[in-house]
């Protein structure tokens, strides 16, 4: 068992700065105030991303991003709603899932992976079933890399006086979404995303009305977001046992986030690798599954090497022997591979994972890409 | 916003060792198999301090021991069991209420919060409702620190052909519980308690054939041991995005809970650690508000002192620049506070402790205890 010295090109876990990582050294006290400090300048930064102190609460939840995708629906959508579900890969797939199992009314509308859902899409879906109280969307779905269109989406979603959930869980950070001109209920996203902090805490951005009627609808103690919001407004705290150590991180990560430029130098540096990341393995002759219009500058996803030398274990480990940790594809249809652009990395460090990847298909004998 | 040096003496967060926190100066990627090996060998580690790697599967869980908690009572109670919970301070509480959110018919048996339950009150109650399938108990109360009688109540449950669910967060690893003599389905602790990791992740021992009977009985997505175990099983890595970082202390935490002699060593510790803690305290004339034998040598509540230039927010603050962090009370009946014997600490640390303590009184002008 040694230590994974590799840089990680996936879609999070990532590769973190020294810094953020070295702010895990202390220990702090969940009940004292220095720690809760700590939390309220995190969700004060978070929410500054946003553009969202004067419309809504930030909502700090333990556990992945999952935990509060299942928490934002589980609390704001009332127990007689009904969800709209946008799908076109396995993270919408899991929307659907969890308002299943939650026993939320829901109806589903699936285009294919490499097809974004439209604001038209929602237009006549909407018009199709006045039942549908609650719009769920995935902004970037990690699955292909794909970028659905949400300002637009959004304004269809209000126009019809309809609530939005949106999962950003791969774009907050890196995508601009500004909330004083997309309306939603609740957006949610992770630690362990595009800010460069280390996994293990979730948040969601809550409008701020619908939080507050939002008392006694979960379907879960731990992850009532009406609960956690109220006793954390009231006391500072967590109101369980918070994760001390990920959240000092993500502190540290937030600090690093303005002082390099905040959204816009992040979004840029993201767009750099993935345009020395399209690149390079268009060199090699390796192609994108996605066109570049709805390719977001988190993660791409190439078509494997037609080749019969090629399999993705060897291939993997491989490139990992070279300092590089790729990620597997996600598509049931066609045979791929992921590169994540996200993390503390740069184009150079792109560059180099390519060159990586083109000596191991020469090691390979793979010629047929 | 400065660091938190002071020592932690809390239920957990705790003071951990500096190797645990430097364990997570790396980054891990969840996919990697470098990481499945950490996730393994943790929860390999885990059940031999269990002794019940036969009988038993363990199950970590993203998040805080809380979240584990209701993980366990969701999966492992079927939707039409009905639980007895036996309470004597506010985790017992949360039990009833975690049953009470799920829609799990409960019913409660409570004592003073300075008497345990008894195998007598489990056998009587019981007899008197046939309806009851599963009851669920504190092992240590973090409360008070009251110690219930675990062994005995369990052969009772066992005999009555019910199931048993134990929230051991504060004792697991310290205090000794042998799953080939202590019949259960459940027993939950977390990552940040008496085995010194760092907070932010729990686990569930689950009765091998109760998880395996438990496939849709969860009322949440992400909290469903059933499908957590399943997955993990089947590809070595965690179902959703796990908490690399905190998995990577924790297993550095079990290295050196193994090297340092086990349980009977970290037992010996933080009963010399209680007891140095009582002696020095009683020394000042603090009187803790437990009887001896039913203290657990986890954390040990005090009588407020009655003096009225007492207030426990000053008194806290001023032990605190003296570097030790102390823990507030949870009674509602009796003003009290609370000292931890756990985490990176031995008696020397405990009796430091006492000296700041009496310091402050003396700053202070406490004079009527």
């Amino acid at each position: 068992m040694t230590p994974a010295a590799p840089l990680l090109l996936t879609p999070g876990p990532l590769t973190t700065a020294n810094r953020t990582r070295r702010a895990m050294l202390v220990d702090w006290g969940s009940w004292d105030e220095g720690f809760n400090q700590l939390t309220a300048s995190v969700c004060a930064r978070l929410l500054a991303i946003l553009h969202g102190a004067a419309s809504h609460h930030c909502v700090p939840l333990q556990g992945s991003g999952t935990f509060a995708v299942e928490a934002a629906i589980g609390t704001l959508v009332p127990r007689n709603g009904k969800v709209l579900v946008l799908i076109n890969g396995a993270y919408g797939k899991r929307l659907a899932n969890i308002c299943e199992v939650l026993g939320r009314d829901f109806s589903t509308f699936e285009t294919a992976e490499d097809e974004p859902t439209t604001a038209a899409d929602v237009e006549r879906l909407l018009q199709a079933d006045e039942g549908i109280t609650h719009v769920a969307l995935i902004h970037c779905e990690t699955s292909t890399g794909i970028l659905n269109p949400l300002p637009e989406i959004a304004q269809v979603v209000k126009h019809h006086g309809k609530r939005l959930i949106i999962d950003a869980m791969s774009s907050f950070g890196a995508l601009p979404i500004d909330a004083r001109q997309v309306p939603f209920d609740a957006l949610i996203a992770a630690s362990g995303k595009c800010l460069e902090g280390v996994p293990g805490m979730g948040f969601v951005f809550a409008e701020k009305q619908a939080l507050a009627a939002a008392q006694g609808n979960c379907h879960s103690l731990a992850m009532d977001l009406f609960d956690q919001y109220t006793y954390m407004a009231r006391t500072g705290q967590w109101r369980f046992t918070p994760p001390t150590h990920v959240v000092a991180a993500l502190h540290e990560a937030l600090l690093q986030y303005q002082e390099q430029g905040g959204l816009p130098a992040r979004h840029q540096r993201y767009a750099d690798n993935c345009q020395a990341l399209l690149e390079g393995m268009a060199g090699l002759g390796l192609r994108s599954f996605l066109p570049a219009a709805i390719q977001a500058p988190i993660i791409v996803t190439f078509h494997a090497p037609k080749d019969p030398r090629y399999q993705f274990r060897d291939f993997y480990e491989r490139v990992k022997a070279k300092g590089f940790i790729l990620y597997p594809g996600k598509l049931t249809q066609v045979e791929t591979f992921r590169v994540g652009c996200i993390g503390h990395v740069d184009a150079t460090g792109m560059r180099a994972a390519v060159k990586a990847i083109a000596h191991v298909l020469q090691e390979m004998d793979v010629l047929d890409i």
